[in-house]
């Protein structure tokens, strides 16, 4: 497996693009395609959120058909909370886009993002959408990523290559989101795509378990959002043999798309609206994966933990306490707490450590904080960043 | 029932005093005592965190007979997570101010709140009990007040006066607590005096259901603390006929407490680390009791609604969103929102509303935010307040 230049467009068979259509103001881009040359199996993971944007309940309807040709998505409007207006107009960028693919709009796939509760605003998309595919080309993957951001700082796309029985197949992705980031749904809106033959079944399979432990172990501010979508498209043109059963081949597949999502949900965490720090906060000795789970969530959601490392604070007290309201059952007097390398809190008490050492270790970009239950043998981890003034202005005047 | 000048020392037979005995390094009051002249009916709440703070574990103990005398509380140290230690030393606290009282360490309730994972000094506390119990007044509880206080930057007491069967009874009270401050315990430190003659069973089903919807109803960070508990002192002092019985006496003094504790939990929200606004969150409708609590909670909780309300930002899509993502089954296209009383979202969807006059609304200090579910019959409300820099400015930046 070896990393390679790209995202979506590294696989045989893909095109995309991204086109400024007017949605922002500000002129950027905010109109993207990812298209296959062949009808693609296709897999997706959505979000758990009980309010849905339309664009997203559009793109879970077309993909029960277990294939799709494209997807388009808008930055710069949710397309959620508007009524009946946003569920049609989804549609009809659907039914825009179809006849220029030569496919049915029920194999366009259709993704928002942005603002909730303003409508979208069709008299500049609709009139877009032919310059939009015209503009397609394999090198597009990084207009199209472009196109898809928000308040991201950083862009974020990856591909990789390895082999299926002697035959190269790539996989691409790249992903938007900076804020309204936790688990419980796919966090973010992520489109990967890739050349492998694989059955559908088990593209969805192989997905949502990815998903569970990458993308939905990020949290930037705890909160979930009604748009959020990893979407996978598999064309086939690697020309592997298929991959229809769970073999070492699948196997293979699996740990390519988990590195290739775990780059992608790090580089999420990493650019976190205001984010200084990357933070990772690991629990090992857990009684149980629940435990486990509820323990790094508390912790990387504690506003008081997240400031403290702002601050650069060794404030190890706010990582148990959150702990200890987590919900997870535990004994406070067996737990170990590490910054770095560095044992801060030992059987849950202090214990004297060097705080300059502590110091230098919290004003690294990279931190690991760690808990040691030593109540059983489940682990688990979640990527969050720090909590600085940079968020709550970002999101003091987000909508205005 | 009138509101009356002071706080815990507002009722008969109750002393208290606040000194600065030099463990908060800035030379502010750190050690409190209130006191009852007689041993009174004590009950409590306390904190749900699994890790609970020394000075907590032994109030725990030590209200299980029912009754105290005084309450001594330390602030600018928590006195949790320290090992055995801090046990011992809280249980010297006890052990110290019993004598000058005449009565039994077991009858000394021992509070304690501040930095956590911090050895307390006890070289400075020792000498400074003797002093502390010598000041004690019928006028001390301002003083006691400001010896509890961190990060508050408003003292927050209350007192009333009532009748039972025509004998005057009076309740007072004193809180303390503006960051950390989330429900699932007593979410802070409160001390409330009263000299009513009531039963010890009675006193605690009493503040049991009151602190479930007052102090519990509010949340400033989400962030619960290991060291929090509500205590009632009752030293039957009124000489009213003993409330035994849940007869109309002990409604009007359960009315009572309630009306004391809804006023401190208010300051408590009103004071939030950072806070520039008081924030109501009401959803009503909810199809039980407990979608209506996850509701306000998750509202209340989500950092993009408080980091929008601080931005004065009519984002109501982001606490529709909160509400989708609380655990509360409903249908998100029955839902109306209201700032205020301006409609800003109409059966889940967008409605055209004077953003001149929702920005008016948001402008106020006092801000009600209302989710109308229309699913069923029950309601709740939470106070909490806005995210603002400062927030992040004082936990950036607590413990050194």
């Amino acid at each position: 497996m070896r990393l390679i230049d790209g995202g979506v467009t590294a696989s045989e068979g893909f095109f995309a693009a991204g086109i400024s259509c007017g949605i922002k103001k500000n002129g950027k881009k905010d109109l993207a395609i990812v298209c296959s040359e062949d009808l693609a199996a296709a897999a997706g993971v959505f979000t758990t959120n009980i309010v849905k944007g339309h664009s997203l309940q559009v793109t879970m309807e077309h993909i029960k058909s277990g294939y799709a040709t494209a997807i388009v998505i808008n930055s710069g409007n949710a397309n959620a909370c508007v009524g009946e207006q946003g569920y049609r107009d989804a549609k009809e960028i659907a039914e825009l886009t179809a006849p220029y693919l030569e496919c049915m709009p029920e194999n366009i796939l259709v993704g928002s993002t942005g603002v909730i509760g303003v409508p979208l605003n069709m008299e500049v998309i609709k009139p877009a959408i032919e310059q939009l595919v015209s503009e397609m080309s394999p090198d597009g993957g990084h207009d199209a990523l472009e196109a898809i951001m928000t308040t991201d700082t950083v862009p974020k796309e990856i591909a990789i290559e390895f082999n299926i029985q002697g035959k190269p197949v790539v996989i691409g992705g790249m992903a938007k989101g900076s804020g309204m980031i936790h688990p419980q749904m796919a966090t973010l809106i992520g489109v990967i795509t890739t050349d492998i033959n694989i059955s559908r079944g088990l593209l969805q399979k192989a997905l949502s378990e990815v998903v569970s432990h990458t993308f939905n172990r990020v949290s930037i501010d705890g909160d979930t959002s009604v748009c959020d979508m990893v979407v996978i498209l598999a064309n086939g043109m690697a020309d592997n043999p298929p991959i229809i059963n769970e073999d070492k081949d699948y196997k293979r597949f699996k740990d390519a798309i988990n590195y290739v999502c775990t780059e992608l949900a790090r580089m999420i965490a990493m650019d976190g609206e205001g984010a200084t720090k990357f933070v990772e906060i690991i629990a090992e000795g857990a009684a149980s994966e629940k435990d486990a789970y509820n323990i790094v969530s508390a912790v990387a959601k504690s506003p008081l933990v997240k400031t403290a490392l702002f601050g650069e604070d060794a404030n190890w007290g706010r990582i148990l306490n959150a702990a200890g309201y987590s919900g997870a059952s535990f004994n406070p007097e067996k737990v170990d707490i590490y910054l770095g390398n560095l044992l801060v809190c030992k059987n849950g008490a202090a214990v004297a450590f060097d705080e300059a050492k502590a110091k230098s270790i919290l004003q690294q970009k990279n931190i690991v904080i760690t808990l040691k239950l030593k109540e059983g043998k489940f682990s688990d981890r979640m990527w969050t960043c720090d909590l600085s003034y940079d968020y709550v202005k970002i999101n003091g005047s987000y909508r205005t």
